[in-house]
């Protein structure tokens, strides 16, 4: 049995020490490496290099470095009949949260405009409506958009989430499907996205969303940038249906040099850093997820390749 | 039985329909008309002119449109013999919660990085520290306090809180005196300042206590501006000591034009802002106090002169 490992920015310590806490710790490869590729049951990786994970012949579990699997599938070549297993760890989830809160109680209170005053020395205070009145809607449901959106309702604000599937959480109102999605876009003062990418929500926010959205509305994006269509975002905020955005996530990253983005008055520009994986707990995770599969249990969460994460 | 209600900011028809409601709209007076001064049973004031309080022999109650009362008692004239009821609005307790949880966030996540480096087109991420390693410390635990210390502590924050007298918070160290108070400074990562000005809170947060903060530590001080030693904070944020300052409070109130605040890199300033008086439910609250004492009920909080709060 041995483990390949793959990871530009890893901090071996933090692997090793895991892998060894858990019993797992035999055996640990690289691309560089790699020995017989007959030995490696399992690979631990982030964005490896395309048509090299074919050459593993035994693989029984993909172990990914992120929430998110693209950096996986993108290659045409990845062997996709090996269950991928994704990263879930509640201090993503917490980070997560915490990036939502923050930009949702900017927009909310108005923060940018006091930081755009402070420059002009201007003392003036903006009314702001009660958090009960505040309507702040969460495209996806995971643990992620399940977290937020609990944590925002015990802030008092009126939340609803959307999935593609049924799901219930006290005190928020749960929208499901298609039909539903147009409500919940129509009633969004602060748009929070959390989709996955899919064939269906690749550009799901584009103008026919923003102008349903009400006037002078607020986006957030920490799902993916591709369900965004930047042409039509920065059209919205030109005209001021979208005053605000906050995008931590683009089609391409690092952002382009000659992105509008990266100067338009209306946008904040975060570099993917809403929630990185934190690795020590990172290792933590993945190690105990090793250790079931060595143990002929099943890890979790298995990736549902049809759905898309 | 009449009130005299004085506040220039006021909307009257959410203070007479408060006061209808409670069954206590019966006769309103201002300064201007004020009638015989002996018929006035209660003061609902925000910064009542000096002088003209005492000018109101039978007054029961004055009733503080604010949680200060230094509006009232800066005037040497006022009738000291009378109670003062402060304002106590759930509103305003979560309104200032939110405010502090941006900053902490803001700080804690390294968000002003952030900006500055999409103004140079930069895509650079900060490490930060897990959320249980970063520690909060509050002072000042009234309800705010506490209200501010439990959604910090459900954040996942190393929270303390320190106030004058003891206090217990699950999940939340609590200190109380002098002795602890230099233990609280030395620990905080994030000092967050919520105490009530008084003879020994003016001035509190100065050198002594700066220059034993962590280096790179940030202070957010949404209590009162002399609480702070301006020149003193200056320094701790030009030697580094201080990373950042988020200030909503301020000695002078507007904050003057030439005050190095305003464009202090390390400095953000907002207008007083943190949890302005929600109105409506102002008006409520009051008019369900002055309710308690027409019904010879002790209406609260009452303003404790001995400790200034």
């Amino acid at each position: 049995m041995a483990i390949l490992f793959h990871w530009d920015g890893a901090t071996p310590e933090y692997w090793h020490g895991a892998f060894e806490a858990a019993g797992c710790g035999i055996d640990i490869r690289s691309f560089d490496a790699p020995g017989d590729h007959a030995d490696v049951d399992f690979a631990v990786v982030w964005a490896p290099p395309a048509g090299r994970l074919k050459a593993f012949p035994n693989l029984k579990y993909i172990f990914s470095i992120g929430a998110g699997v693209t950096h996986i599938t993108f290659d045409p070549d990845w062997p996709a009949h090996v269950p991928i297993v994704r990263l879930q760890d509640r201090l993503l989830v917490l980070d997560m949260s915490c990036h939502i809160i923050y930009w949702v109680l900017h927009f909310h209170r108005f923060y940018a405009r006091y930081a755009r005053q402070q420059a002009a020395r201007q003392w003036l205070r903006h009314r702001y409506p009660e958090n009960s009145e505040r309507r702040v809607s969460i495209l996806g449901l995971g643990q992620t958009g399940q977290d937020a959106c609990i944590r925002l309702r015990d802030l008092g604000f009126q939340v609803t989430g959307w999935a593609r599937s049924p799901k219930a959480i006290e005190g928020v109102s749960c929208l499901a499907g298609d039909a539903a999605f147009e409500t919940v876009v129509r009633e969004a003062d602060i748009l929070v996205n959390l989709l996955p990418l899919t064939d269906s929500t690749t550009g799901i926010l584009n103008a026919s969303v923003f102008n349903r959205m009400p006037e002078g509305s607020f986006v957030i994006n920490c799902g993916r940038g591709s369900s965004i269509n930047d042409d039509d975002l920065l059209s919205a905020l030109d005209s001021g249906r979208i005053e605000g955005a906050a995008l931590d996530v683009f089609r391409e990253e690092p952002l382009p040099e000659d992105s509008p983005y990266w100067h338009h008055p209306g946008v904040s520009v975060t570099p993917h850093s809403a929630a990185p994986t934190n690795e020590r707990s990172a290792a933590e995770f993945i190690a105990a997820q090793i250790r079931l599969a060595m143990d002929s249990r099943a890890p979790a969460p298995i990736v549902d390749l049809e759905r898309g994460y």
